[in-house]
């Protein structure tokens, strides 16, 4: 458990719930693991801790990711864009992101696409 | 132009607004450059055509990313995730992805993180 200065841009967009879209992606090999929403609590929480915090938005509460599975992710780095209502954390991964046991959630399916 | 055939999976989720959230990344480098909305229209369009195109929530219109600026992206692949309600899609971007002439959106800026 670190203990970071936690300094948020102050003009941070967050939806009418008072939540922003997050994409998880591993800083290692580039993949895009997982896509989940973050609250102003679950931004702190994780750079405060240095692992990664969500709103669970079925659940309705804050889940620090990988805190029943065992598979935690370990803040790199945390970027905003230029519209200040998207996030993108870079993690290095310590185990499967998906419940499915998957490397990335992304590896449930893709769309077929048919000849160009 | 393409005109390929478009298989979605019958049971992609979009939220209330009819949208799913769409993350794009540069198939060659890994990064991901943008974080935007798409609906039925724009997948459909998206694999049609393969360029991307989104649905712009401030315009309230189908927008097909480049077509003012050049910067056209080319897709590569289509993956959804395991609840279905989230998609990445891997381009080939022709310029940079970002109205402020970045990259990435993401290029915009990050949080500083204190000492751990």
């Amino acid at each position: 458990m670190t203990n970071r200065d936690v300094k948020l841009p102050a003009d941070l967009k967050f939806d009418a719930a008072g939540l922003i879209p997050c994409i998880v992606q591993d800083s290692d090999t580039g993949r895009v693991i997982m896509f989940a929403w973050m609250n102003a609590e679950s931004i702190e929480m994780t750079i405060k801790t240095g692992e990664t915090h969500f709103w669970s938005r079925s659940r309705a509460e804050l889940w620090h990711k990988g805190v029943t599975s065992g598979n935690t992710q370990t803040l790199i780095s945390l970027e905003f864009d230029c519209d200040m209502d998207a996030l993108l954390v870079r993690v290095k991964p310590s185990g499967p992101a998906c419940h499915t046991g998957l490397e990335s959630c992304f590896d449930s399916g893709r769309v077929e696409l048919g000849p160009a």
